[in-house]
């Protein structure tokens, strides 16, 4: 270990000895990419409160790293896929999405879904297999006596490992396709008509098609969603508990449900009381940067600089791209701060530089920023809402189109299609967002309303994981839907009920006028007949 | 003015120079009885914050004082109905409630209710004129260069003004009969299935029947509201703009609804962004009791003491029943202060003793209180559940009867009949909730529920009141549903669209058979013709 390495340990150490007596044993559940970079900020947040942190990994995973000097305490576990595995499957999806969706019907497009829909299903299985199956790791988690578990259900079964544990459970999520989990499984009212289903492309207001559009995302996504994955999770979670079991319901068990947005992203929407608005978890006041990157930044002057990034799992993108990319890059006046690790371009211009690694948020809350050129993921786009940055988004795959599509819709971003898009389509969006004003004022807003709330996102999420250790669960805000069946939700027995007792209602008028009418004229006809 | 009234008014008038240049100029509707009560310490929080605070009082008001020293600013005007008819609509009120509503059929009781419905319109219409048709007023309310409207929308008509002056509107509201006002107005989602509408007298946990119960509750109190409320309003409101104006839209245009309650009290439930649940702004920690109380108080020994109030618009009650009462509370080890201006009961301990009015919070915050009889008022039970202390409700009128339904699913609550109790049943309630444990343990659990929260109860009000005016307005926490008609909310046209494609298919598919199948058939038919 080499001496900074040993300091660093060192400091970190004394920072660890302020876990307290007080303090409490939080599990984390494993998780990946960008999902672990925004959970970190707040196990890091906890660590200095006192409490102490131990994070589920996978021998397979790509981000967290347990050989990195760290507070955080580490319980590995194999897996069973490889680590080429979850590359290919990542490398796979980014393609799918990339290349292959533009080309595909909607058919196509499912039927490619659901394979990897499959696949995703056949990993979480093989992860929970890693944690569930091993003895020693639930043996570990049983002596742990944690008070806690905090999960990302991106990687499910959580809920189930907190049941068995007998400890409460809090969710950190940004979205699911469509928001069934949180729909069906957290109760969360999200009526077709004006909230946008996660990654459909919509927005809040929208016109008969789009209402159609958004309607039948939904109960396509729920159809698949349900014969795809869930029931391969119901009947997995049935032969761990020996008693069927439904994982949704499972899933429905946490106390809290910490939503990775806010009303500086989301539109305003249903919610419950055990669903917090997190959004901006990991964003943060700007440190000073790197010297040289400073003096690069300085050199730009009134014109400032523009920060491109495509995020961390598109590694290299076509020759052809990236020239197409730098050609437009090099005709605009700012500075440009490219994250890239694929080939130089050739057209790259004297005004961009290329970076492995950028501090992105430094950056965006540097005063020359001018634009935010990215894909969409949701950390960046927090990071430039924080900062009050102008966006051009060129998003990809997931809910980076869906995440564009509702910073354009707010007005802080111009979009252009990765797969189409043309030098200038590039160089006028850049430009735009820059020289137009609305832009920047429109970002300066979502900044404004992103600041502008009780307290802080990181500081919400903690008082939210602390208060469930503190009342060792939240259940008083559970609203008691869950306890309904789906018809008796919308009150279809209710409605069968009174239907039946009009109709009968109106077979008695319609028998009984009858009735009268029949003994009128039976009587008018005696009577008649008597005259006769 | 005496000395000491003088001194109390400098030392107002010196808190008052605090209105710095920056605080906000907050115009305030005007309200009665409990809901004054229950603004005032958010109004007086406001103008310790530098804010100016002016309320609309008008000439019948029964609790505002304007003569009263206070930092407020009064902008009083003239109604044409009398403090004697607005007292005799209360006792009528009243007396319809716990006199006569016992020996009533439904339809008798929504008859009377619909004349109550009827007054209250008319004494509403009146009070709009007193400001809106009154060009003096107007002119001041335009002149007054006001940020903000506050507004409780019991006295509807905030809404129109704050439309006319241009300024950005905050509710403070308990509750309307059903929830019809926050429902339809301001898009409260909610479910009739684990949703009991206010004064419904149910839980979140319904069965059948009574989820048919709440169903109808909400349709039938719909459509009351809308014959006998709405259409009013709507004229009224469309008169003022001159042209076609719905007053529920115009109800639905306020920025913030401010609830008074929270989830130690109510059912969890879905809500919205812009609706702020801060049930609990008037209680604050005790002060020292006057000198003769705190030694009668202390008197009382290991046993402690009982406080008991029917609220602030029952004055009197029959003299049986007061001694009926007093006979109750003499049978008791506890020493019972007793908030009451009628005739003093014959039956009176010596335990107990009669107050014209008591410091309710201080006494509820004193630690020798073992338990609140209460009327079920939301302020009593506020102050109840602030300082942990279990109720005994002699619920009568209004929401009574339904708020201690919900501290009595809690746990913290015995619930006696106002009109049909026994000396025997208010003890026994009362020695139910101080000898048995659980009464405590789960007040203190709502006590609980209601201090750790991010931030208390009128800070949070204030703070939406003041982001409001910073913001000059938060349409953005506003939902799209505003803009829906009831079919397009509940996705009726999408499901008719899709009925009808679906209906088509199978129509063609049944022509298309019956096609092929006639066809077959009539080959067959040739065929075997041919091979006759």
């Amino acid at each position: 270990m080499k001496l900074g390495q040993r300091l660093s340990v060192s400091v970190l150490l004394l920072l660890c000895v302020t876990w307290g007596a007080n303090g409490g044993n939080i599990l984390v559940w494993y998780t990946e990419g960008s999902h672990w970079i925004n959970i970190k900020p707040v196990l890091k947040t906890l660590i200095d409160r006192g409490h102490q942190v131990t994070v589920l990994v996978p021998s397979t995973s790509l981000f967290m790293d347990t050989s990195e000097p760290s507070c955080f305490g580490y319980e590995p576990f194999n897996v069973t896929v490889t680590k080429e595995n979850m590359e290919d499957f990542i490398n796979d999806f980014i393609h799918f999405f990339i290349y292959e969706m533009d080309h595909m019907s909607y058919l196509q497009m499912y039927i490619r879904y659901m394979d990897v829909l499959r696949v995703q299903v056949q990993y979480t299985l093989n992860y929970l297999d890693g944690v569930l199956k091993s003895e020693t790791i639930m043996k570990k988690l049983n002596e742990g006596k944690y008070d806690l578990l905090l999960a990302d259900p991106i990687f499910p079964g959580s809920d189930l490992v907190a049941e068995i544990l007998g400890i409460p459970l809090v969710f950190t999520l940004r979205y699911s396709v469509a928001n069934k989990w949180e729909r069906h499984c957290g109760q969360l009212p999200q009526p077709p008509s004006f909230v946008p289903g996660a990654i459909s492309k919509l927005t809040d207001k929208m016109d008969f098609s789009q209402r159609v559009w958004n309607f039948l995302f939904y109960a396509v996504q729920d159809i698949v969603q349900e014969c795809f994955f869930w029931t391969k999770l119901d009947k997995y979670y049935s032969e761990v508990k020996g008693t069927p079991t439904s994982a949704c319901a499972m899933m429905g068990r946490a106390d809290i449900w910490l939503m990775r947005t806010y009303w500086d992203f989301e539109f305003p929407r249903p919610f419950l009381p055990n669903f917090k608005f997190v959004g901006g978890i990991h964003c943060r006041p700007p440190k000073p940067l790197p010297k040289n990157m400073e003096e690069f930044v300085q050199s730009s002057g009134d014109a400032g600089i523009v920060v491109f990034t495509l995020g961390s799992l598109l590694k290299n993108i076509t020759t052809e791209k990236g020239n197409m990319i730098a050609s437009a890059l090099a005709q605009i006046p700012q500075k440009v701060l490219w994250k890239y690790s694929g080939e130089k371009p050739a057209t790259l211009g004297a005004n961009t530089r290329i970076y492995n690694w950028i501090p992105q948020n430094d950056l965006l809350g540097h005063p020359k920023t001018r634009a935010f050129i990215t894909h969409g993921g949701t950390n960046g786009i927090y990071e430039a809402i924080y900062h009050g940055v102008p966006m051009v988004g060129i998003p990809m795959f997931a809910d980076q189109p869906d995440n564009m599509v509702r910073i354009k819709a707010k007005g802080a971003a111009v979009t252009v299609a990765f797969n189409s898009m043309k030098t200038e389509d590039l160089k006028d969006a850049i430009n735009a967002v820059i020289n137009e004003k609305s832009y920047k004022e429109n970002a300066m807003w979502l900044s404004s309303i992103h600041h502008d709330r009780p307290m802080s996102a990181r500081d919400e999420a903690v008082f939210w994981i602390e208060y469930t250790m503190r009342n060792k669960g939240a259940k008083h805000l559970r609203v008691q839907a869950h306890e309904l069946t789906w018809y008796q939700y919308h009150s279809l027995d209710v409605l069968a009920l009174l239907l039946i007792i009009i109709l009968f209602i109106l077979l008695l008028f319609i028998k009984t006028c009858t009735f009268c009418f029949s003994m009128c004229c039976g009587r008018k006809g005696k009577t008649k007949r008597k005259a006769e």
